[in-house]
């Protein structure tokens, strides 16, 4: 396998990809917030969604398109407007606008999936959209996929993409991917993703394998970082394979993508938890010695989204007590008088209690990086979960009391 | 029913209080932080405590007198230290505080409950109890209640009292309160308490009664506040009654306690949620026509811990999008398409959709005051909950982020 590269994608055989800035948030205007992804040839797909009961308009018509259509051609995404909470004409303006690039390139409407990330509750500016597709199916080149993670931005600082190159069978394909977070991150439980992502591989691929390798990899990265625990209305993760790069024979074959799709999402989930909304540090939270690893996990979303730890992690204070009173009250099985907490290699409690000041003098100081581990062993069991979490700082609390304004 | 009475509290009578200060915390010698409170005469008692499962060594001293022992006389109480995650040595200083004040007023032990607040992880600074203990037994006065009310401060801007007289039976007799809270508010589910109070009043009433008159009250007051969601390791309610003014006969007049206690621990606990950390906006959060009540509390309580909900209202935005979102996230049932949400009496949703610019520009306005109400109508059944949240600012992650240092 080989290894992750992040940074901006290079071709990906037979995708080509576009953007343009159609003005779809008032007053944003020339910034790229309406992009197109088209492979020459049909490609399975899979895709994981949201489980938040309140889903998007595009959600509810990507997996409508899940049930009756085992390929597609191409994806449509924009930012500025989620489509989310527009009820029956946010539907027709999410099959319109597939329906818009659909008519532009010839193809039909069922060919296209749609992503929309955003401000909820307000329609889409559909005759903006109109205006731009014609031009937007133009524009694709093989180099466009570049700026298709840029128009996805949207309190985002940075564009988020990463990818992997595989050699299978002799033959070399490609694995790419582009992300875009930020805020709203807290990843539903199960295999459900939590913001937006692209995953094209030039590779063969049966469907079918394909949704079971998503819903593992999105397990293990999407689903394990969390910026403020709101899980979003928009979340989807896609992943088209349009097989030019002939195939992967044999099932054991196939078996061996499951590790190069985790390194990929994982490292797509940590740039969108690194540029978090107001994000000074990453924090990988992990428990181990739990009863049962769901209790382990129940420990680690509670400690990664309680804003006392985070507020903590943010003043750069070891204040362990926090952290054993979220995990206190998280459910799962815990004897106080047993459990370790550590700031990556600094023992901080053991069997419950203070190591003293001097040690926290030591974890203080392992705070200041931007990124540390705190791990949280229950001596329990066997029991364990790891996940990303964020601090919580003053500039998030200022982007979102004044993100509409 | 006589009405709640907000402030210094009044005598109440054969109870006593006193207030020193012992400079438990470490560079706050000055501020009042050790407290005691005196029947004269034995009290049948109640109390709630956390359920959170890493608890302090007031509380698991306290759970053990509740199993043992009937009646009590008094109860000690400090601030600056919670002395939880103190292990073993952590229970004798416990047991230690409710001796030293046993010893000073020729009483038992077990005659005293004690409560703690503070820094968790430290351990008591027993030396300088045991130094101000005699003083505290010997400054005792029927007015000292409110110095009581002081000590047990902790970022609390201000003490947090309030009285209701009653009538029984011709008799006049008092139900009087004090509570502290400010940080880590965020009551477990259940009858369970979430901060520090003390209910007294010189009524008569059986022990068994007491416990489901209060585990009623706190269900309907101090488990319905949230200021961050974290539930503390030392949160305590305690319930004594000395008998004084006689007693409430009938089984019926029992029953109009209710009511009066309700009223007194709602206005206890609204004392709290208005001076919450950095809170510049208390919020009622009111969700019917739920499946259940289980599911309107369930909505509730994810509306009212959502960060972006949270910087939204201390941004005075009308961001709704972001209250459905978080509703649907909540696992409660929901058709996005039947919600309707108003600020106040201002219908901002309708059917799961925006009512425009117009409608958002009046809640608006509504959102500039200091406390409002949210409802969520979801127009399926007839579960209700309402509590009481806060705004998430600037300042909370500020008292946060430097609580010690």
């Amino acid at each position: 396998m080989g290894e992750v590269v992040r940074g901006p994608l290079p071709k990906v055989p037979g995708f080509t990809g576009a953007a343009v800035s159609a003005g779809i948030k008032e007053g944003k205007k020339g910034r790229p917030d309406l992009a197109l992804v088209l492979s020459q040839r049909e490609c399975h797909w899979a895709g994981v969604f949201t489980r938040n009961k309140v889903k998007a308009a595009p959600v509810l018509v990507d997996m409508e398109r899940m049930r009756d259509y085992r390929q597609v051609r191409a994806v449509i995404l924009n930012s500025g407007n989620a489509n989310a909470c527009t009820g029956h004409r946010g539907l027709l303006d999410a099959e319109e606008m597939c329906g818009l690039a659909a008519f532009a390139l010839d193809l039909t409407p069922e060919a296209f999936l749609v992503c929309s990330t955003g401000v909820i509750g307000e329609p889409m500016p559909m005759e903006r959209i109109r205006k731009e597709v014609p031009q937007l199916a133009q524009s694709l080149s093989s180099t466009g996929l570049t700026g298709v993670a840029q128009a996805i931005m949207t309190t985002d600082t940075r564009p988020k993409s990463a990818w992997i190159e595989l050699e299978t069978s002799g033959e070399k394909a490609i694995l790419a991917g582009i992300a875009k977070g930020a805020g709203m991150i807290g990843p539903d439980m199960g295999p459900h993703a939590t913001m937006l992502s692209l995953i094209l591989t030039d590779l063969t691929l049966p469907k079918e394998v394909m949704q079971d390798l998503l819903n593992r990899a999105v397990d293990h990265s999407f689903n394990r970082i969390m910026v403020d625990g709101d899980t979003s209305t928009n979340d989807t993760v896609l992943f088209l394979a349009n097989g030019l790069a002939g195939g992967l024979p044999l099932e054991s074959s196939i078996g061996d993508l499951e590790e190069p799709l985790k390194a990929l999402t994982l490292d797509l989930a940590l740039q969108i938890v690194e540029d978090g909304e107001g994000v000074t540090k990453v924090v990988k939270i992990e428990v181990k010695g739990a009863a049962t690893s769901e209790e382990a996990e129940a420990i680690a979303r509670t400690v990664g989204t309680s804003p006392l730890v985070k507020t903590a992690f943010y003043g750069e204070d070891p204040n362990w007590g926090r952290i054993m009173a979220a995990a206190g009250r998280s459910g799962a099985t815990l004897e106080a008088g047993k459990c370790d907490i550590w700031v990556d290699n600094v023992l901080l409690v053991e069997n419950g209690e203070g190591k003293g000041k001097e040690q926290e003098a030591k974890a203080a100081q392992v705070m200041k990086k931007t990124g540390f581990q705190v791990t949280i062993d229950l001596k329990l069991g066997s029991g364990e979960y790891w996940l990303y979490t964020t601090d919580l700082s003053t500039d998030y609390v200022h982007i979102n009391a004044d993100y509409r304004s």
